[in-house]
């Protein structure tokens, strides 16, 4: 997974153990795409404050999947529920489109 | 879901948040069973003292909780992809066993 994916998959997982001035900027850059320059502008502070106030907020994100693994887990269970899918989607029959339907909510959940 | 196994629940999601000492205790009372008295008697320190490091430990992964909220959507998810292979069960054909197969590592991965 790309860095900018993967650091959004992060943010939901972990997000709210972050500061709210933390929170904030991961949200502008990593959520709403906005450039450092952007954001930097708009607040009335430097690139580099904004930039430092990001890598300390991917360290934290970083540091609580490589203590919880949430994410990883998440990613592989998705994988295999998908796969899941493909195969009900394959064998149709009365009763698997209920199974379906609660496979896709599970999916969701998350 | 009773306490006790709320705890040990919240323990397996964030329980590499808390300190060494928290996670110590918390192996024993929650996950060993043990008594505050054995613990304390091994430890050779009073009941009183187990207690407030467990009663710490339970505040912190209820905080954990109350702000990602993960344990409670896995129960949420789980629910649903038992319901899935309920169902699965019920239409007996050639893929669907392959379907459950991968349903049963996914709810495994947690």
């Amino acid at each position: 997974m790309e860095k900018f994916a993967w650091v959004n998959l992060l943010y939901d997982f972990y997000g709210q153990l972050l500061t709210d001035h933390q929170r904030k900027f991961v949200e502008l850059y990593y959520g709403q795409d906005l450039s450092l320059g952007e954001i930097a502008e708009h607040y009335q502070v430097t690139r580099q404050a904004i930039h430092d106030v990001l890598k300390r907020a991917e360290s934290a994100l970083f540091k609580y999947e490589e203590k919880l693994g949430l994410a990883g887990r998440f990613i592989e269970q998705r994988k295999r529920l998908q796969r899941a899918l493909q195969i009900l989607d394959e064998a149709k029959a009365d009763r698997i489109s209920e199974a379906r339907k609660i496979i896709n909510e599970a999916i969701e959940l998350f």
